[in-house]
């Protein structure tokens, strides 16, 4: 971004394999020195799409982002679901690599990459006047611009502040700016480099290599047999009736929904903003039941929703569950629609919706605005968005807020906030979230498909028993699923059905030629683990950073009156004999 | 003080020895959790003066404070000259260690203590009317009522909204609130814990046992010839005519002082800063010379100025090095009466100088004011003290400044700002701003005796050749003379003096019975410095955080365009044979 050129380079052999979170973690861990400052000229932005990514396996439109996070110091590798992520597989491209910083402070760019002369090819322009504009208007000007095929990758305001609350926005089916890399403040890296757009048009590109046809096609009917059979992935199954947000009142239930920035296991509102809820509101609204869509191409789980206004026209979308919690029960918020208009600012301004759910937790905790404040929590983003100081306190990010606040209740692990289970409660995703190389992460080692959700047999959350090994084995399989391409909910399906398993497995030897079996897979996502924990010592990051903030250790949550039980020990063995 | 309760314990044998920093790092090693929060019930807030503090040692009245600190997230011991601390050793007590935090969040309370019954007795009294107020005058009534033979620690505003820049105040000769143990954020410490206030009343205190009272004597005589003697220490010396801001031109004579944010070696405008500038302008002021005066009873170098207002009232009191630094070459400000306003306003909120200046700098690299704004430096000062957003964002260091507003040019390590050497025209300096438990820290280690002032010989600055074996010996060396109850200014004196090095270990044998030999000064400093660095380990922050900031690696300074090029290998060797 120095001076805007763009160079292609034939991948090397060695990096036939790697793909998406491994071809990220690899570049970030062999070419971006830890030590560099996140915003300097020495950090470097990793795009890489899946294995299977951009073929035609099903739920795989998936796209890892990589860099030195503002936001934790360490590695960050955020992913979204988009037809960004395919159509740079399509393209033929297993990495884009952003580097540099140009010396013009005040100006931004685009990039147009297009298909040409048999390789990509891309063209620079002047993007300055769409700096610090609402995210979907700009979105509407670039599709009004180069027409509907394209798929568009920004960074709004926050990213330009220079917030380490600060996501990458990608397109959804709609072309809304929707679907983020949202974690860790790779917003604030890509702005870093003066870099305002990637807009990507395929035309002509010749589509993902594939090794092995049949044994590809093999694999990817028996992913998709899994995923239409299992109950949560299948069609008019949880997810796609109720969104992710299903999880609000079983998580409710379960005592591990933290309400109030973490002082309670349970919400009493949670029902007025569980899934059902928005299911329920917008048949209410559109006078019929409507189910959800899918954020990308190729997608069968599809679970992604909208949330309707009063009048019938569209609010927001998507209400995650991490978003509906955020914003609800960790704001002591039970309003669906002031959570929609929370969850639609963030949309706009390219925030973390978990990250922001949980500054505004923090900040209600100061005493900046009440718990429950649904106004004063809306004032709290526009602040963030228009760059004011204390907009500036709050794009810094949670643990940035504690620390400007004086307050010692802060949900942070490595600089990262703790998103939607209580690790009081469930105490394996607590493993996760103190030991990935993330920051506290759920999607690194998402334990709670047995610890609540039953998948592959029921673990008792409360116990502690066995969930460092379950935390590593999730956090092994997790590293090899992001760098397959796969969206992490196939996990529901394929941990359940072993065909589907192997049909991940059969996919990506399709494409890639390879003969990986199951141990194959596990040692994958120890390569790219080693890594990211390497660079993260490297950064001053070492094992004792593995550890939950104090509270968890001494204050008792409600209801089940637990606290972290788990030893320091116990978090040291999970990656003892890597 | 969670029921504001007092208890006196015999201090253990094991600790006979144990006194100022060796007392408080031992303490905060041994009985708080690495991994606590700083601001939250388990951290503990340790006071102890050094082993001759007390006595009629010279310049030894040193009050050393620990605690884990809410700025580096790590060990720190700040120490500060006052009566202070020479009463707390009169009163035998060893070390008063405060515990705990009370339920109601918006009181404040005092603490009064006396001899009484053969004991020190601590009285607890409401504090509450003082909270948020300016230090000054706090300090006038608490003298008015208690009267002028007490000696009064406190914290201001600062830290009260929390700040991890906030430093604890004591009481000067003249009973301002101008002698700080400044760096790490312990006022917020102290304050999280509902104390706003500790008085000493020595009355009928037995004063300090001495076991050996000529060996005693012989060691003080060695001492005070020693500080007459020496250039720098011996009254109308350099010190006593200059202050500390004699450094101003000799550093930047060497191209070595920090200016504009660290982007130069040199200001233009440091001849109108200096200390010489100081002292001819106070002549001009007043019609006749000032030499200047003890921070504290039985000081001989005496290097505390008085800035006095064009009309002949004081201004502030005392523009040391480091202050008049930190406002004017960092921030390009040329005009000793702004610096003395903020050097004022910071000892009025309770703030940090040098944290409060370099933070000033990277507010003016954000663009929020221009470097050179005299009068926008002081109204940021002015929102610190107000508890704004602004001010909160400065109030939590140069760090979280850098962070909130994007910057990457942000100088810091382990969360503390550089201080007034700059490391790539100062290499031993850089060397222990890297590797000190405490973040960058020129006192840990004061290798600019040699480096610039030739003490023990002169070694050339620019050279890394040799600096990794001096920043060690000065920083084994310094944990000494930091638990010794010695000013840190000493070194000058018996570094060149060996008889002033011999009176030091004679004293400290007089005072504890031991037969210390020069190896054995050594061993202490290095036990000391072995625990604060397990604690800092144990905190999360292991040798891979002994790194300066990126652009010192990267970014030539002028004059001398020099990187700083000491290898990591280099730095890791500084405490590679502990």
């Amino acid at each position: 971004m120095k001076d805007r050129t763009c160079k292609v380079e034939e991948s090397p052999k060695a990096y036939h394999t790697l793909a998406g979170r491994g071809m990220t973690s690899t570049l970030v861990a062999e070419e971006v020195p830890p030590t560099c400052h996140p915003l300097g000229p020495n950090n470097k932005l990793v795009f890489s799409a899946g294995i299977v990514t951009g073929t035609s396996s099903p739920t795989s439109a998936r796209i890892s982002v990589g860099g030195k996070s503002p936001l934790t110091g360490g590695i960050k590798e955020a992913n979204a679901g988009t037809s960004w992520g395919r159509d740079l597989g399509i393209m033929g491209i297993k990495a884009l690599v952003v580097e540099g910083k140009p010396a013009e402070k005040d100006m931004a760019w685009g990039v147009y990459m297009t298909w040409k002369d048999g390789k990509p090819h891309a063209e620079f322009f002047d993007a300055t006047q769409y700096k610090f504009k609402s995210l979907p208007g700009v979105f509407k000007e670039i599709y009004a611009k180069y027409g509907e095929d394209v798929s568009v990758c920004s960074v709004g305001p926050a990213g330009e502040y220079g917030y380490a609350n600060s996501g990458i926005a990608f397109n959804d089916m709609k072309m809304r700016p929707s679907r983020y890399a949202g974690r860790g403040g790779l917003g604030a890296v890509m702005a870093s480099k003066g870099l305002k757009f990637i807009i990507l048009n395929k035309d002509g590109a010749p589509g993902v290599e594939i090794a092995d046809k049949s044994l590809f096609d093999e694999g990817r009917k028996k992913m998709i047999d899994a995923l239409r059979e299992h109950a949560i992935t299948k069609p008019k199954g949880g997810l796609n009736s109720y969104g992710t947000a299903v999880l609000i009142n079983i998580l409710n239930e379960a005592g591990g929904l933290p309400t109030k920035n973490f002082t309670s296991g349970r919400f009493e509102g949670a029902p007025k903003i569980a899934g059902e809820a928005i299911f329920d509101g917008n048949k209410k609204r559109l006078g019929k039941e409507v189910y959800n869509h899918a954020c990308s191409p190729g997608c069968i789980i599809q679970c992604s929703n909208t949330w309707y206004k009063e009048d019938g026209t569209e609010h927001t979308s998507c209400i995650e569950y991490e978003s509906d919690w955020a914003f609800g029960a960790n704001c002591g918020i039970d309003d669906l629609d002031v959570i929609a208009e929370l969850n639609e600012l963030c949309n706009n301004y390219g925030l973390d919706t978990i990250e922001t759910g949980t500054t505004i937790g923090v900040a209600m905790e100061a005493g900046v605005i009440a718990f429950g404040d649904g106004k004063g929590a809306i004032n709290l983003v526009y602040e963030m968005g228009k760059g004011t100081p204390l907009g500036r306190i709050m794009g810094a990010g949670t643990e940035t807020t504690g620390k400007a606040y004086g307050v010692s209740h802060v949900p942070t692990v490595k600089g990262q906030s703790m998103p939607a289970y209580e690790p009081r409660a469930v105490k394996g995703i607590g493993i996760t979230y103190a030991t990935t190389t993330m920051g506290a992460d759920h999607t690194a080692g998402y334990t709670i498909a047995p610890e609540i959700l039953g998948v592959m047999g029921k673990q008792d959350p409360l116990s502690p028993e066995g969930k460092a090994a379950l935390s590593r084995a999730f956090q092994s399989t997790t590293a090899f699923i992001d760098s397959s391409g796969h969206c992490l909910f196939i996990a529901f399906a394929i941990l359940d059905i072993p065909s589907g398993y192997q049909g991940m497995i059969d996919e990506a030897n399709g494409v890639l030629g390879t003969k990986w079996t199951a141990d194959d897979v596990i040692k994958y996502g120890n390569d790219v683990l080693k890594k990211e924990r390497a660079f993260n010592e490297a950064a001053g990051i070492g094992p004792a950073a593995d550890r939950l903030p104090e509270f968890v250790y001494t204050e008792p949550l409600p209801p089940h009156n637990q606290i972290f039980d788990v030893s320091d020990e116990t978090l040291d063995s999970v990656f003892g004999e890597m």
